[in-house]
């Protein structure tokens, strides 16, 4: 069914996103959707870009908007089903549904895995359920299938998850904007243009190969100077330790000035919807804040390290160096800091593109040029630049501790200039 | 002190925010500082524009970098006294720190002023006095000067308020870009450079008359169109009538599911600074969350009404019209809904620019044109454009109220009718 | 006929330019409008803003661009017939067409009408005309008439020719982007969605207002900060007595060491369409250097002053002043000065916006608001800001001199002495 | 010496180009600077992208700016020597003064070689020299030798000429502007952030490695997307076969309609000073012009072609096919066309970034970081992106003809058939 008049958002990005179908301005409107406006799209990373504090309900509206256009280029394509439309729309804008507050660190903590949440929000007891079902029973299922990438239609499944997917397009483009960093720029709207389905997937035409480089370049750019930057990983240890921490004193039967009533289904690792619905980033920083006067001196101290944003320090290691790790955190225990806490490998890797190995599980297809004899070929046996940097994982490993700790040990202390003789390479 | 190396933040605005003094660089590490990155610079906006998401953090230094670039230009200038360097920016840093979550509205219903608090943050023991009294006793008290407009040497006064400051350059360029509307721009590193030093304040050289008016116009634009969006001062009306709400349910002894135990002190009125940095969004929102199942049905209406974007409608009414005013009110009752909370009279009036009355409170000064003869000529009476809106101010009046509720009466309602009727004019 | 792949020009403001009409390919590809490139579209001004070297073919693609997105949005309204759109789109595209080089000045000195050369173009013996009577024996004629407005369905004229047409929307753009200036933005996505056809017009719905406020703004500042910009005009000023002085050397019969032969026409005043079409800002730049050393001693010096860029210096100049005119005028003699070249007043007036006088000749349509209970209404008796520049004529008078010529004056002079005084005022 | 005050010019990619020097606003002044307006920085490539008019002035004034930046912030290192400040300047503004019209197809068909005349500008009788000399009477001499990469202070030079200097940032931005495409765009502010001076050239702090690699592939993307781009180089192959012609036809006595005086000297190779300076491109054109009417067959038909955009269409070839090029100039010759003009091998390859191979010549000094302990390492040991395209010329052949001409031939010619069947692939 069509508004009777098409609502637009104005936005920074795509300049405006238009929505003409009432299922997607009901969408929009369900409280679980209204509820990604209180997640930040990039975690932890305004410590440090101050400009990154934008929100999921913003990138969700962008991913869609990018599908929208998408598909109204492919109408009057063959391969194109114009009966998926709706289908595309909703799974494009409903594609994060599920993430929580600081999901990265949360997740690993808890055992977590926001694209299961996704399907048992599309799924389960929800306004976000109820509008899709208008459409037709089985709708909802199809919605959650799309996303899961179990979907029969390949081509709609490569829509949302490829590695050229509207996702991805819009978050490298959104992400520079707010962040204010000069990469995540490339030409979407010739991507769209050169775009075409095929059966099994989108395939982009070979003349616009120099804007799919671009992309990802693009990609390669912001992986290691936004999303990877050895700051925002630091406030991202700190938040995982906080996470640990309370559930350890939790386990311990720990009492607890300030009670975490949010977080006990957590704990127990017996999550209902209903909890899980209830968390969001307002929730997390009022526990940060009032932990930051428990009795239990390390949640204390990592607290008021995260809300004040007195972070850790990083240092290069390389993880091969086994002695000098166990020397460190003997060292560590010996300055009386406790090395589950203090003392954090935390690893980065990135795989820029990838081509197909057959076999392989969990990679997203990759991309498909389409010459002009109408052959398909893989983008890296096209691109030299492409080629140089497909499938080869790059990995930083860094050391995380705080300095201000080493610091206040006495200036003569063997066990201080041993520390910083190897932080310091 | 200056820091061994400059420190750059990456700004979307300004592109980067360059910091060489220690001063600075502390000041922007003290925990009051950083509680500004919990606190939105537009408020309710974001539920307007999905972008306007960033923080008062994120203009603060907008604000600061501005001013930095003034005074790079003033140096060598015979009024300029290079002594005051520190105490602009730290000024420009700190004007608006003691801001509080939704500050519009919260101050409102509990008679605050953050202007007030910003003093007292400044004066009070906090990390930010400390690190402010390192420059020299005075200095506190100095920085507090100038935000408060008090400060001897008017000059530097006026680049933090006059009716051409570096809080409204900043404000205007910043909310244009994260809400992605088109207004808001004007050629500031131009006005940046025909700004002159005077005894008396910055003035502007008569070249570059027209990037001013480019500003001015800008500034009426944002107003009406963002500012005063009606959408969002409805989603304000429902924020004020939320804490006037429990404010008088606390009042009368009513006993809440969730203790608001962050709101104690201002239902008494007697605020301290500890209870008063204690407040931010996220506060704010978690009580939101939890109110939405209070048994209070005017609280829990509203708090859902809030989180889950199901705002007031508006329309247009004449306050001079105070029989139809009465008789609206009296349909609301009779249809059973409280019209202390759900018909709302919001209005808004911007006064663009302003020349000098004298024996007037409270303006900010206006701004001057230095003539090639030397002469200083208020801006007005050179600008035609700026002459035709100038001491105008412009009103707006809207009534707020829930459509819904009163699209569930009975079809045949006669009340139903009747309020409709005068609701569509 | 559609083409059988759309064709797309990059374009810096609108991103691209879609061209799907054979008649629009064929029309681009003719040698009248690929002259077009060979023609500045801002004259002089480059001079001035070295960045504003764009050419007549560049903003004539932008204005049909334009056209194309109005027409796409109109699709489905009643009152637009589907049948005029190749008109429009032909009409956009060649509404400058008929524009020679430095037409301002030119067609001053040689009594000529861009104007009327577009309809000879469009009607006479040219490849355009032959193009476009592929669509009909009448085709042509109807193209002229849209562009001379006198075309029956006034809602068509309306587009290319009215208060904000296409024209003024793409060269505000256009020409702040080429010169850097930052003015010229508005948002003309948003009043391509807000225009609605009506029978007489197109109109804008009462939304947006604001976003036309703003595109009369930005108007309002180009006419003053570009495109009357003092250094300009100096440039047009000589290019103007350049002109002036070839066909008055000719009249005389002057014999020049190199031949206007593609002047003659033109000084006879009996031009060819084949002589028109000939012209362009190469031929003319061609002449200029080969001027540089006639022997006459004016020629020779003005053609030097516009190739090197040895302007005339201006000063503000009231023309009521009669009696200091005259005896500027003769102290220029006294110093050997030709006052008919080397003393010019030049005056600027500009109309920002007008309602409409009835009984008015020449007058473009006032712009229309639809107002929610569909009545129409100008767009001045619902903004004030355009109110008050409404229908007010401003003018700047200035004189032009060559400083460096009164500089040479000895010191002593009592001549020089005067003059200086006169014009530093 | 200074000037009283600053002047700027509004520049639409760096904002402001600022002049401070009396020196540099003299040389802006030149006859022989102001000539660059009249030579397009691209050359064809306006014929591909329409908005790609703009001129050498343009990119001189820009280049000129990035010097004067990178030196306003080598002040106070050591390595930098205070007193090569002005002949940083002047050298950036000057260093493409020589250049003529179209440059690339003249030099080649005329033996001329632009780097050459840059020299005898700033040496010989020039008003450029004349302004130059008024610092010290060996400040031409040295401004050559910047430019030709001979002046002793290599650091000097290499802020010009090297893989990363002011020249190549300039144009790859500007080009990038002009054109609209979203290729070119790096963070420039950042790399003149982390610019070292060293005693051997410019270095870049390994912080900002990233920004030098987003550099590398912009300046990849726009040589393949744009200054290579197969339609620009069509109208090349055009250009340099009219030259070609004109030369041939002078040789062999061809009594010209419309004699090409401006030419002689270069049909002669005996070109003065005065020769050189007086050709551009309004020059240049109009002899084409005049040229479409001549009586010999292939010169009036390619200047027909290059006048009215009918340009050569292109098809892939691989050169190493000798018996197929055989073949193919056969056909054509059976064709009745003249192999020399219609039939266009044309390569163009680019070596995206090369580290340093000792003894080869004429290469550029590879970029070196400046790693934090001090050690300088070249860029494409550190950064794998580079790596990959470091040192690997690409290039790319294609063949160039008059498709309308083929297709004139009757439909069933076997020299048809056979000719499509091979350019076909």
């Amino acid at each position: 069914m069509q508004l009777s008049e098409e609502k637009v958002f104005k936005d920074p990005v795509h300049r405006y996103v238009h929505v003409r179908d009432l299922l997607i301005w009901d969408l929009i409107g369900t409280k679980e959707f209204q509820r990604l406006r209180r997640v930040r799209q990039l975690g932890t990373s305004y410590l440090t870009f101050h400009g990154a504090e934008h929100s999921r309900f913003n990138h969700s509206l962008g991913v869609y908007e990018i599908i929208r256009r998408i598909i109204d280029r492919f109408e009057g394509y063959e391969n194109w089903n114009r009966n998926e439309r709706l289908l595309c729309l909703a799974a494009a804008l409903l594609h994060d549904v599920g993430h929580g507050p600081f999901s990265h660190s949360f997740e690993k903590v808890f055992s977590l895995d926001h694209e299961e949440w996704t399907r048992k929000i599309i799924l389960g007891n929800t306004q976000v359920h109820e509008v899709l079902q208008r459409v037709s029973a089985d709708f909802p299922e199809k919605v959650a299938d799309v996303i899961n990438k179990t979907y029969e239609n390949k081509l709609v499944v490569s829509l949302i998850s490829s590695q050229i997917d509207a996702d991805r397009m819009d978050y490298l483009q959104r992400d520079a904007y707010y962040t204010g960093v000069s990469y995540g720029h490339f030409d979407m709207e010739r991507i769209l243009r050169v775009m075409r389905p095929t059966e099994e997937q989108a395939v982009i035409k070979k003349t616009g190969m120099h804007a799919v480089e671009d992309y990802i370049m693009s990609r390669y750019q912001m992986y290691w100077q936004v999303y990877f930057h050895p700051v925002t990983r630091s406030a991202e240890v700190i938040l995982t330790k906080i996470f640990k921490r309370v559930k350890e004193l939790y386990k311990t039967g720990y009492s607890f000035l300030y009670e975490p009533i949010h977080f006990y289904a957590f704990f127990e690792e017996d999550v209902s919807l209903q909890d899980y619905l209830r968390l969001d980033e307002s929730i997390v920083l009022f526990y940060f804040q009032m932990w930051q006067e428990e009795k239990d001196e390390i949640l204390r101290d990592l607290c008021q390290r995260f809300m004040n944003r007195k972070l850790f320090k990083y240092a290069e290691f390389n993880p091969i160096n086994l002695a000098q790790w166990e020397e460190l955190k003997n060292l560590f225990r010996v300055a009386g800091l406790n090395t589950d806490y203090y003392l954090v490998m935390d690893s980065s890797s990135d795989l820029p593109y990838d081509f197909y190995r057959p076999g392989e599980e969990g990679e997203r297809v990759p991309i498909y040029l389409s010459m002009p004899n109408g052959e398909l070929r893989e983008l890296s046996r096209e691109s030299e630049i492409v080629e140089s940097i497909s499938g080869k994982t790059r990995t930083d490993h860094k050391l995380y501790f705080p300095e201000d700790k080493i610091n206040e040990l006495p200036d003569d202390s063997q066990v201080k200039r041993r520390i910083m003789e190897i932080l310091q390479g």
